[in-house]
């Protein structure tokens, strides 16, 4: 696909084909790609889905992935069976690919207690923190009731995962845990919570996790795959872009400021869990 | 634990312990238990965690369920393991419980896609529906954003759910489908779906789907477990208290009105995927 066409359609016809986009989401099967291509040699192919041009609702796509939602994987390898949702992507280029299980668990209690904490991701701090970066942000209204119910559910969600964090270098794995599908899966939403008005220094922990993670090749190559750089909304990015550009940091205050008053008036206090 | 007594600890020494409530998640784990116990005899101990009171919260819980939510199961079995989040406590159970694959499948495909259809419900039908909830019902400001945003994205998603059922009786498995997690994953959600304000009529794929799936005597009892009795809230017992009381149907009368009058405001127009 040269780049600026739109996708019609698979282009590829074996391995894994990838359509995705540059969000908290669609970042998971790029990073988790990338890891599989860095540590066996596997490639993929790759179409980038601009979900502002509404692809993700056109026939071909809701086919393989009827929700109309990215990112999708098909494998062309197994007769086109196409998987939609992160964390049934997570699980399946793992059981498929990663003979060696560099990225995922051989033992069943493992393997649960880092589906526990995939499910957790999946089911709550995603949804809760995309819905928090609609009212703290994209939206042009600011409605109080939401913005501060969503963006306090999510800075509890990441006092639940700042004391998973204690003591631990990753979210699943005995002793200190060991890097894997539990971490690959949280961490787009963790980079990309200054969208959602989370101060991510609130939460040592998860800091420091989040720049273990972060500093793996293989992370930072999967971040710039759907959209050729890493999203300019990543916290290293945003603050960045803050220090350098007094404009940008004088922009975000209104937001700032609409959430505060939006969490006094209903008497928000951080409590977790 | 008798009637009406605060749990404040484990209480069982072998087997499942089941903590839960009767939620839409809650339920998931009762039905799936109840199953088990009729297709092998296997038992289970219950406590009923009463999230109005939070004792979620307490440390004795969160301990178990460091997201301080329920359900949660600990197998006394497995060195007292303890499993969080509806979508691993099914595959956890099934796993270790279901040697004959009743609910679960053994071809790796089957099984993703089982899985997939899982976290679809579990990061997107739940988490949305959960907030149509509130906004539509439960709390006592009705704001016009969020109530026509999550409504409508609820009916999205049911959209969603009745094409994938359209000429099929379960949600995963070949043909036309076999009852499995897939299904009880989903179904609580859809028996609640009329305190989101939802409308499960618009949906005859879904409709069918849930009058299949309620007709089971395991499903009848897992939703009776937390409470002594399926909950007010299903579909079923919210027809009949309308259809008896017409004070009841008349109490929904505002909320209906103030659903059309948001979606008005903001030009809602039903559209799935």
């Amino acid at each position: 696909m040269a780049s600026g066409d739109r996708p019609t359609g698979l282009i590829a016809n074996k391995g894994i084909e990838l359509l995705t986009f540059g969000t908290p989401n669609g970042v998971k099967a790029s990073i988790m790609l990338e890891e599989l291509k860095e540590t066996y040699g596997m490639d993929y192919t790759f179409q980038g889905i601009n979900i502002m041009q509404n692809i993700q609702k056109e026939p071909w796509f809701t086919k393989l992935g009827p929700n109309g939602r990215i990112p999708v994987i098909v494998d062309h390898d197994k007769g086109d069976y196409a998987v939609m949702e992160g964390l049934a992507i997570l699980n399946y280029l793992t059981k498929f690919y990663d003979p060696e299980h560099k990225f995922s668990f051989t033992d069943d209690l493992d393997i649960c207690t880092a589906e526990q904490w995939m499910a957790w991701q999946h089911g709550g701090m995603g949804p809760m923190q995309g819905q928090a970066g609609q009212y703290y942000r994209f939206l042009k209204e600011r409605i109080p009731h939401p913005t501060q119910r969503y963006v306090g559910e999510t800075e509890r969600l990441y006092g639940v995962l700042d004391a998973r964090l204690a003591g631990r270098d990753y979210i699943a794995g005995q002793g200190k845990g060991k890097y894997s599908i539990a971490d690959i899966n949280t961490f787009g939403w963790v980079n990309g919570c200054g969208l959602a008005g989370i101060n991510l220094e609130q939460f040592p922990n998860v800091y420091a996790w989040w720049e273990r993670v972060r500093a793996r090749p293989a992370v930072e190559k999967g971040l710039s795959v759907p959209s050729g750089a890493p999203s300019p909304f990543g916290w290293r990015e945003l603050q960045k872009k803050r220090a350098e550009d007094p404009e940008a940091a004088k922009a975000e205050e209104p937001l700032k400021e609409a959430l505060e008053a939006a969490k006094k008036q209903y008497n928000y206090v951080y409590k977790s869990p």
